[in-house]
């Protein structure tokens, strides 16, 4: 265990005083490279780091801001880059040896959405194999012995220890939710098409590029401006609202999706919630449950399934590559992708089609919901990060969120075993913009909970 | 001009002849070969041929088919891969400098496919730029004087000349119906996620990955063959129906879509079209037009701004990679390339949510249109191919097919100038196999016509 608390660092607040130059972006990327120095040797968040390009793009953003023209709110953010994701100037792995070497010609839509916007990529961030289950040896810096989450582990990790500010992720079932709750941290999984996936190996049918960020302000400003740059996934309008933070705004009503992992939830994160709802209450927030909403009832049921749901959809989508890597070299695959891979094999059109329609329910359902109220709201796992690098932790209260397909963010206000645990929010589909005005309200009312 | 007329090579009814050896796919390749030699000097279809990697295939699917155990329908089918589609063992032009030299590491999902179905992957065929508006050189087989049309321009050519059974194209305006038309061949551009477009620079909204193809069962075994192994787009169930050819179905009525071409046909054209119409009115199927049917009005009037609106769209969608190959290298991006970027630069996102609203609105008044027929009937451009090779000619009767977002197929039924011209056919969205059983059907009744 770290002798040391990890303290994340936030950029869009200390931007604020780069005109001025009572801080720079170079003087922000040296303090982030300290924490780098100080933590990087026991986290292991990163499989590649630059940090001569790093102080090189730093020093162009100090000189843009110092004459009054930032290229956007993001100019001289230090940033990771999940290792899932192409770079034209650093190799990228994927999280499998079969990539070994594997150096990008061009970068992915997000990094070069990153270098047009100014922001100070710090390196490659450690990912699970193929941003699947088999983890890459990141630990947590709350508790070096536990599990940061994934499968965006080392942008959730780089974050939380302020080596980076922000970092991209990405999530199919709960790889940027999850380990942002582990490392207490805020995460953004965007409405599915919200942030251009082109040149990522982020392709499956509820997959979506997303933000791990010291802030709630960070996680959009980063988000925001790479969408602003290169868009939605083709087809999808991408983000829309400010560049800068949306305005606080106070939710009338919001549904506790206690979610199939309720029983398991730790007494004390359990506890932890309560008062968080209560404070909500007492702030003139109506708490929907199960029990006296019909609407809300009826996606929990959905939603009860949307794992067993969700895997079956992944190891059809996964047919290619995987099988491309199998007949490449099946002994570089661990065993969880070649089961996987087994799965998509017995399965035929049919089955995917019922698939596919079963989430269209749930998705219709949810929208009924979201006509009753403002949010949902859940925690990120049923406690803290478990001991051990074996795992990436368990996934039932996030598969939800990818499941529906709308916005969801997570903020660091809840504990368990002392250690943090994040509260969820989930919006309705493409309305990324009023999600966030509520997070920042309630984030107002329920820290420290 | 060629001295000999080019004449395409089917392979579905050869291949009835394997398992008595009769024939056997080491001979049908071996012809092609003939055709190659013969061809391809004047033509210059392919980037990249294999002839030794296509020999030891034919020669495995020749095994097999004798023990009986042939991988599918196109087991030992000859083929080219349009140089936009990533092969791991043969290099991937994009018909840009800019990818000189790429060597992909894993085979596109469409080609992974094509492997697992024993198919014989000969070469690669040129595209134009980015499967864009850039020719690449290809002649067409007809008249060597002319552009074989575009994007899929090596598929369509050496389709028709016979050194391959069939290939693989992608069109995102008209590049698959288009250079078939021309060609004289038969062209197949699914429903939109029909074929899994994974690991190809095919990713726009209305893109889609598709076949050229010797005759018409050749286009749909190629493609429900690979649809078959890996799927549609991520999303989508794909295309479904059987492996082996629909059978033909009368349709009962089909509705003439003259598009904002009709102006611009050629009276020879013109008059073949009408004489085909007459032979499918004899045989019973009624025609619709826009004087009498106010649905089919109404896809008129929208699709009259298909072009506009897809042109738009694309530029949107082609802010990355254009953007990234731009800060690359600039100079070896073409002119109308630059174009593009131009206007996806001044675009914003309302104004792409705008275009994908017109096209949404557009593909509703489709399916009102589809209540009331079995499909439309068109042609392929306003005459034959045009001479020279800077164009690969006029879209506009091509690109309403893509922009409504259903199947289309094109038969070599019309000649303009003695020059092939092709016989369009449109279907409603996952209604591929329907499509085809009324090609079928249609192809018996107009050929010669």
């Amino acid at each position: 265990m770290s002798t040391a608390q990890p303290r994340s660092r936030a950029f869009h607040s200390a931007s604020a005083t780069f005109p001025d130059g009572r801080d720079t972006p170079r003087a922000f990327l040296e303090a982030c490279v300290e924490d780098l120095k100080r933590w990087e040797p026991a986290v292991a968040a990163f499989t590649w780091i630059d940090l001569e390009g790093a102080r090189r793009a730093a020093d162009a953003a100090t000189a843009r801001w110092k004459d009054g023209r930032p290229l956007s709110a993001i100019d001289g953010m230090p940033v990771g880059v999940k290792d899932t994701i192409d770079t034209d100037d650093m190799p990228t792995g994927m999280g499998s040896s079969l990539y070994d070497g594997y150096q990008p010609r061009f970068s992915a839509a997000s990094a070069q959405a990153l270098r047009e916007c100014g922001a100070v990529i710090l390196g490659k961030t450690v990912t699970t194999e193929f941003a699947s289950s088999e983890p890459r040896g990141t630990r947590n810096p709350w508790d070096t012995a536990r599990t940061p989450g994934g499968s965006s582990s080392g942008s959730a990790a780089a974050v939380a220890a302020g080596m980076v500010a922000g970092a991209l992720g990405t999530q199919v079932v709960g790889s940027i939710i999850r380990p942002a709750g582990f490392c207490g941290v805020h995460g953004y999984k965007p409405s599915v098409g919200g942030i251009n996936r082109g040149g990522s190996l982020d392709f499956l049918s509820q997959s979506c590029t997303g933000t791990l960020a010291a802030s709630l302000a960070d996680a959009w400003v980063l988000a925001r401006a790479v969408a602003d740059v290169v868009g939605g996934d083709p087809g999808s309008p991408g983000i829309g609202g400010p560049l800068l933070p949306p305005e606080p705004h106070a939710p009338r009503r919001l549904a506790l999706l206690r979610t199939a992992g309720w029983p398991l939830l730790a007494a004390d994160a359990r506890a932890g919630l309560e008062v968080a709802l209560e404070r909500l209450r007492a702030a003139g927030v109506e708490i929907l449950v199960p029990e006296t909403c019909p609407e809300l009832a009826a996606v929990e049921q959905a939603t009860a399934e949307a794992r067993a749901v969700t895997l079956g959809l992944n190891a059809w989508e996964w047919r290619w590559p995987l099988n491309a890597y199998l007949a490449r070299d099946a002994a570089a695959v661990s065993q969880s992708s070649r089961d996987r891979a087994e799965t998509g094999r017995h399965m035929t059109r049919a089955d995917y089609q019922g698939l596919l329609e079963r989430r269209q329910m749930a998705r219709e359902r949810f929208a009924a919901l979201m006509e009753r109220c403002d949010g949902l709201v859940s925690v990120t796992a049923p406690g803290a990060a478990p001991v051990g690098l074996e795992t990436t932790g368990d996934p039932i209260f996030v598969v939800p969120g990818s499941f529906l397909g709308g916005p969801v963010v997570t903020l660091p206000v809840l504990t368990s075993a002392n250690l943090p645990l994040g509260m969820q929010l989930l919006g309705a589909p493409q309305a990324d913009e009023t999600l966030f005005a509520h997070a920042a309200w309630i984030e107002g009312k329920v820290s420290g909970a």
